[in-house]
C-alpha cells in the first residue's frame, strides 16, 4: 500500500514547526495542507480530524490521525524508524529527552504569549522568567552542538521553532536574547544549518512579527 | 548489579500514585522515600534529585534521577521491559495512548484543583467543564474494561488516581460523579481489584479530603 500521509497545519504554529521538520529528517513525502483561519474559522477536516482539541498540527497517515506535537514526532520516529532516529534507544537518555521537550511545553510556550499578551508589571515578570527558563535551557545544552550530543534530535526539533520567533518576543517583550544567551543563538543558527529540515521548516521572523501584530488588533491589545 | 529502585512521593499525588502502580504492575522491589512537606520544606534530597521543577514524585534508579510521572511510567516499562507491558507496541495504538494520557493531565489536573480554589461562577463553570471532560473519557472507554481494550495499561495508570481524589470533587464541588459517569465508575472499580498494584497505591479518599481541607486553611480558601 503506497503510504498516504498529510499534515494540516497553520504555519506560525511552532507545534506544526516540529513535525515538519521531524517529517523532512526522515525523509517521508507529504501533503501539506493549511488551514486558513484557525481561530474563527476551522475547517470541517480538522474538527472531524482532532475533535477533542480542534487543534493544529495533525498529522494524518493512511487515514488515521495523529494528534499534538510531541507525540507526532515521536510517532514518525518509530513508523520511520530506519533513517535518522530521533529520540535515544537508551531508556534514561529517552526519558532525559522527554523531560527537556516537556519542560519547554509547559514552559516557554506560556511565556512566549506573555510577551505580546502580558502588560506592564505581569510582562516585566513574564520577561525575566521567559529569560531565565532559556538560561536554564542553555545551561542543559552546555557545550555540545545539540541537546542529545553530536546528533541533532528530539529536543532539538522541539525547541526550534521558537527561533523564528524570537524577533517577535525581543520586539514586544524588549529584551535581547542574544546577548542574554549566546550559546543558545550559535545552537540555533547551528540547526538553521540543515537546509532540507529546519531551515525549510520556519517561517520568515518578519511574518511572524506581523501576524503578532494582527493577533494582537483582533484581541484588542495595545 | 544490585538494582536500586527509590521512589520519592508524598502520599496524596496522583501522579506519584502512577509511578508506585507501573512499579508494581512491573513487580519491581522498590524503597519508598516519604517528603513530608512538599509545600513549605523540601527535602534537599528533592532538591538535588529534580532542581528544575523541584517537585514529587521522582524515581531514582540506580542513582539517577528521573522527574515528571508519565515519562517515569514510560521509563518503567521500557526497563522492565519483559513483564506486563504497559504501553501497546503498534505506533499508532502508542500515539493514541499517549494523546489521552497528555489530555488527562492537561485538562484533569486542572479542573480537579479548581473544585476546592474556585468559587461562585468561576466554580460552578469549572464543574462543569470537569464533568465535560469525564464524559468525553467515558465515551473513549466506550464498552472495552480498560483504555487500551482488553489489558490493564498506561492510560488506567494516568487516570486512576483522581479516583481517591472523587469524593473530594464531589464534596466540594458539589456533584455526583457516580450519577453522571457511571460507566466510569465501573471501570475504577474494575482497576481497584488489581490489589497488589491500584488498591496498594490509592490512598484513603477520606485522608484525601482532610488534605484538601488543610489547604484550604493553608490558602486561606473558605
Amino acid at each position: 500500500m503506497a503510504e498516504e500521509v498529510i499534515l494540516l497545519n497553520f504555519w506560525p504554529s511552532i507545534f506544526g514547526m516540529r513535525t515538519m521538520i521531524a517529517l523532512e529528517e526522515k525523509g517521508v513525502k507529504y501533503e501539506y495542507i493549511s488551514e486558513e483561519d484557525v481561530i474563527k474559522n476551522k475547517s470541517s477536516l480538522l474538527l472531524q480530524m482532532n475533535p477533542v482539541h480542534k487543534k493544529i498540527p495533525v498529522l494524518i497517515h493512511n487515514g488515521k490521525a495523529i494528534c499534538e506535537s510531541m507525540i507526532q514526532v515521536q510517532y514518525i520516529d518509530e513508523v520511520w524508524s530506519e533513517k535518522s532516529p530521533l529520540l535515544p534507544s537508551d531508556p534514561y537518555q529517552r526519558a532525559q529527552a522527554l523531560f527537556w521537550a516537556d519542560f519547554i511545553d509547559k514552559k516557554l510556550c506560556v511565556c512566549g504569549r506573555g510577551t505580546w499578551r502580558a502588560k506592564g508589571e505581569e510582562l516585566e515578570a513574564n520577561n525575566k522568567e521567559f529569560i531565565d527558563i532559556l538560561k536554564i535551557l542553555e545551561s542543559e545544552l552546555g557545550d555540545k552542538p545539540y541537546f542529545g550530543g553530536h546528533k541533532f534530535g528530539f529536543v532539538d526539533i522541539v525547541l526550534i521553532g521558537f527561533y523564528s520567533w524570537f524577533p517577535e518576543y525581543q520586539k514586544f517583550g524588549n529584551f535581547s536574547i542574544e546577548l542574554e544567551c549566546s550559546k543558545l543563538i550559535a545552537w540555533a543558527e547551528r540547526c538553521l544549518e540543515r537546509e532540507k529540515s529546519v531551515a525549510k521548516s520556519l517561517p520568515d521572523p518578519e511574518k511572524v512579527i506581523g501576524y503578532v501584530l494582527y493577533l494582537k488588533k483582533l484581541y484588542g491589545i495595545e
